[in-house]
């Protein structure tokens, strides 16, 4: 349960990217562009738009917001990581990777399109991620948008976001036979998802121009959020139904997919959950009731039901 | 024909960028990284190293030579449109895609991997480009690394390469029966590879601190050249042999995708790439003798047999 006003501010934040995103995948040519083909746009709107909680952009806001900044430029910064976020969703829906047809309750882009189209509309939603870091628009500094392009890169890479991609499809068995111990289950997660969620919340410290101390502060927290996030997600796929999540349920444990709650024990990885949470809130102590925004979205990520 | 020391020069250049490519792709893990899975490094090794002209570090490097700066700064920003190029080719290669087994005389990254692996090293590849471009290590301004990075992104996304494919794609009519008219054509190679080669050379003015007039005239010397690489390009898909070209020859007639070899004719593609290498070469005219070296890389362009 979260309670209504952070509910209704979750859901404003929502909104903005929304029409952010609808105004970057519009049909018109921007600057320094040839022509937009209307097949390989249709296909990055429907990567894109009408959809998520749009929870990485709520925490850049959020963080940005919390170091005194606001306005367009954390919200462009926050709807960079959600658009890389958004590719990463693409590609690992195509038939090639965990092979889904089904994301946020409609068929996946390759389903709706062709695979050779949704591999393109994914390349081009991460393209545009770092076209959005390093527009002026998004901080006049150009070392903040530098500074933003860089941290993306390498939370989205083979060191973080993609590796961790490659250790979930061996993790499968595909290249042969493996199992994860409960540290390279935790490496894995941590790359897969653990960091770019966290890079959310430094995007929102960098544009938010955070002292050495605050932006450690803000970088345990997205840290811990992120495996809290990710522990709270295996959960779900264990418990959740196919219609709450709005994509396959029970498929991370039908693939042999090494998750927490394997290696823990459904108890155990509740236990974990909760103890994820509390290092998550204590991360925040400095900024005392100023941060109760940033708290909630904690509670949030590990209370949500899809 | 080339002469010597032009050849020498291009193949010094490409030395270092392969020397540099080999570290960025070693297997240390690098600041902000969690670890390099080494299946996802080893399918990024084979799509980037040990392979290719160089062509657009060249022009990167060359350009700011022109302009007084040398250094392991344009060679960065060079190293990292070839890194965005290297991405492209494994994902054109795809079997949805142009299904190319043979690039550059060896297995295409997906036949001596898998496809899931190709599609995450293409896309890890295109990361890669993007973090190098915002490294402190190509600029110390980050104003400078921004550009470099935007530039990158208009060049590569929906409005240039990654949309010039999707075009390409459409133009084998696999999305409903297409013809392309004359313009049509100019306007998919303009975007899919045209883009690309021009921003090179715009890399090479960024970091080289051009002026507005010499930043003008280089734009104008890439595009043209752009124009003329591609189609110098069809001419060889046509004229030599797959040995030749370490890649399928023929492909792109046999696929009924339009070039300009087929809404000109042989002799008319072959005038036409007179004229523009008449063009790329004026737009070089206020520079005098010291573009020597960029004027021999547009007729290499040109007359290349490979």
């Amino acid at each position: 349960m979260t309670d209504a006003p952070f509910a209704a501010r979750l859901a404003a934040v929502a909104a903005d990217v929304e029409a952010l995103l609808e105004r970057l995948l519009s049909d018109e040519v921007r600057t320094g562009e040839i022509a937009r083909p209307r097949r390989l746009l249709a296909a990055m709107r429907h990567g894109a738009l009408g959809g998520g909680k749009r929870l990485r952009p709520f925490l850049a806001v959020e963080t940005a917001l919390l170091l005194g900044r606001s306005g367009e430029g954390p919200l462009l910064a926050g709807t960079g990581v959600e658009l890389l976020h958004c590719y990463s969703l693409v590609h690992d829906d195509l038939p090639s990777m965990d092979d889904d047809d089904l994301r946020r309750g409609r068929p996946t882009v390759h389903k709706a399109y062709d695979e050779a189209t949704a591999i393109l509309a994914g390349d081009a939603l991460q393209t545009l991620a770092f076209e959005v870091m390093a527009d002026p628009a998004t901080d006049p500094d150009g070392a903040v948008r530098a500074e933003l392009a860089l941290g993306l890169a390498r939370a989205a890479g083979l060191g973080g976001m993609a590796g961790g991609q490659m250790l979930d499809l061996a993790a499968e068995g595909r290249y042969g036979a493996t199992t994860l111990d409960e540290d390279a289950i935790r490496t894995l997660q941590a790359m897969k998802t653990g960091a770019i969620l966290a890079f959310a919340v430094e995007a929102g410290a960098i544009v938010g121009r955070a002292d050495a101390g605050a932006r450690a502060a803000l970088l345990a927290f997205g840290r811990h959020l992120g495996a809290a996030f990710q522990i709270a997600d295996d959960i779900l796929d264990r418990e959740a139904t196919t219609e709450q999540l709005g994509k396959a349920a029970g498929k991370d444990a039908a693939a042999g997919k090494g998750t927490l709650v394997d290696a823990l024990g459904m108890e155990g990885a509740k236990r974990e959950a909760a103890r994820l949470l509390d290092a998550t809130l204590a991360a925040l102590d400095r900024f005392g009731p100023a941060a109760e925004t940033l708290r909630e979205a904690a509670r949030f990520t590990v209370s949500r039901s899809s």
